[in-house]
């Protein structure tokens, strides 16, 4: 999930504990679930999101989004939450919630996300989800709210009054978004393993104490993607707010404007160095990943041409890459009504799960009256 | 309102801020909200409610509920929760749900609260209530939170582990409760006025940041009621738990048999003297409360014939004044298929309520797709 208030971007990763091969637990067993998806894709069921914060770029796509039209394409059930209850706090957003929205749901269309085996729905829609915050805020203790390393993070950086409720509880309302339609995997960056551990605790929490012997909730199971680290094109981290990522949405002039003023070096010759030459192996991996080849393939065909052939080549792949994507967006942005459909669609199939999921915790802890 | 986990009976009021003639801000502001509800009724809509956590006693009785329907009789619309999702930290109580929800139903309407005038509905019956959680969370601080008396004081007798994100986060659910359906008047003690601060809070950054100019939500007053201080057989806090409460449901005979033993003292003449007799004086307030007459009066009745003639005239004041009420109360006892269907109109009437409530909420918020 692309959702925490503060570390939305895939490039955020902490350090993760590690084996004496460098490889932690977590990635063990996602190498082993992976296995198992592609056995029988039938028995997972994901969920997964994006804060609709604005228009999705390249670090969203090579980060998380390819991965997620994979693992859909491979056959797993996919829910997609659009939390929009989460971006309240920023104002810019909340005043043109609408707008943001409906732009997440076209970049989720024209990369392959497929409405008819992809739920994709908002977080406002499903009543029934927040309903479970009750039992879920009950079952955690103040101390573990607090522990959360995000909200201690925040509480460091700011001032305690100025973090918020909603930020404080995050993780049980993250909970909620995973358990109300019964999740068992959830693709995650390193850094997002503390939230999905509260989950799997309020997961087993709950069937202990209102199971009586079945497990009403599945305990989720984080999938940690090897995502590339792609730079922004000053080199800093990719992000919106400072203008240095290309978005799927961008026209192909504009992304070639954008490139053509990357940062690169001084070295004439290009060669795939991500320690010593950042800039440039970003740039490398970008046109690779593109093109569907190794870096050191790319860096290799340039050769001694410099950076003005690098970015030309970056630029081609690039646009090359995103024309059919830009003009599955472009149909689909003409369609307004047929994409307020798919939303509503999505909203009731979601709905009617977070319904279900909600009867069965009901009768689960004597609240049928 | 009775629903505060520490707190919830009418007895343990916090000293008020007081002025020069002993009368707080609040006691003069409710003195003038009755004088209001005298005039227009149809102005206020209360709401206010009981955890489910028990039969009904005569400290209840005369701390809240008599006053209640005093109010619904006067023609306020009265809103009554039953905060069922409040109660899931007590197991005893959630594994007994339906019993202890069904028993305080019969309470109600053993009292005279009429589910034509009074809508009586149970809080998980209503997601769309708890769906102004997270709106409400958002414009509240984790300091103020952890500022609220109720909690602190959990904090300071037990650790931070023991309290629960339910409990942190109560005054918030409050506020939701009071706002779905637009109360703007909460009867409360003393202690509870903190907890209908924040609400009040809550209503004001609410319509300041989302109102567009237009107050979405009322800022709910309190309207302070003077109960009487009833103790329990014992001379110590009436409590269900402790075994020195007469029951609403209680025969005449287990009420007889426990005024039986109440604790008096071994001067045999009969004053009303609250501070150095107060388990007679007590005892003469109840019997007064029951006659309608004052606790002096019912002493001098008494004068000199001792404890045993006070305990007499208590059992028989007490028992004729709960007869009609005990006679209601069998009745409704014996036709569930009534108590049940009184429960499920007042839901959907509260849900009706909280579903537009939570509407406007999304149409101010820009959370309409």
């Amino acid at each position: 999930m692309n959702t925490t208030p503060t570390t939305a971007d895939p490039d955020t990763a902490a350090g993760p504990a590690v084996d004496a091969l460098g490889t932690s637990a977590a990635q063990v067993r996602s190498a082993a679930l992976e296995e198992l998806i592609l056995k029988d894709p039938g028995q997972f069921r994901i969920l997964t999101g994006d804060r609709p914060t604005g228009r999705l770029h390249l670090g969203h796509y090579f980060g998380t989004l390819h991965n997620r039209v994979r693992l859909q394409d491979l056959g797993v059930e996919m829910f997609v939450i659009i939390p929009d209850y989460q971006v309240l706090t920023d104002r810019d957003v909340a005043d043109n919630l609408t707008w943001h929205v409906e732009e997440l749901v076209l970049d989720y269309l024209a990369i392959g996300v497929d409405p008819a085996r992809s739920t994709v729905f908002t977080h406002s829609a499903l009543p029934s989800l927040n309903q479970l915050m009750l039992p879920f805020l009950s079952l955690v203790s103040v101390a573990e709210l607090n522990r959360n390393p995000t909200v201690k993070d925040e509480i460091a950086h700011s001032r305690q009054s100025a973090v918020s409720g909603l930020m404080l509880t995050y993780p049980v309302h993250q909970a909620a978004d995973i358990l109300s339609c019964k999740a068992n995997l959830v693709p995650v960056g390193q850094d997002q393993l503390p939230h999905l551990e509260l989950t799997r605790t309020i997961a087993r929490r709950f069937n202990d104490r209102y199971g009586n012997g079945t497990a009403v909730f599945p305990q989720p199971e984080a999938l940690l993607s090897s995502a590339p680290l792609l730079l922004g094109t000053d080199g800093t981290k990719m992000s919106k707010s400072r203008g240095n990522a290309i978005a799927l949405a961008a026209t192909a002039d504009e992304t070639a404007r954008l490139l053509k003023g990357a940062k690169t070096d001084a070295e004439r010759h290009i060669t795939y160095d991500p320690v010593d030459r950042p800039e440039v192996s970003s740039l490398l991996l970008l046109a690779a990943l593109c093109q569907g080849r190794t870096p050191q393939e790319v860096a290799s065909d340039i050769g001694a041409a410099g950076a003005a052939a690098l970015k030309k080549t970056v630029t081609e792949a690039v646009n090359e890459y995103l024309a059919p994507i830009r003009a599955r967006r472009a149909e689909y942005a003409d369609d307004r009504a047929h994409l307020r459909r798919t939303l509503r669609e999505g909203n009731e199939r979601a709905r009617a799960v977070a319904d279900a999921t909600l009867a069965e915790v009901r009768a689960a802890m004597n609240s049928h009256y």
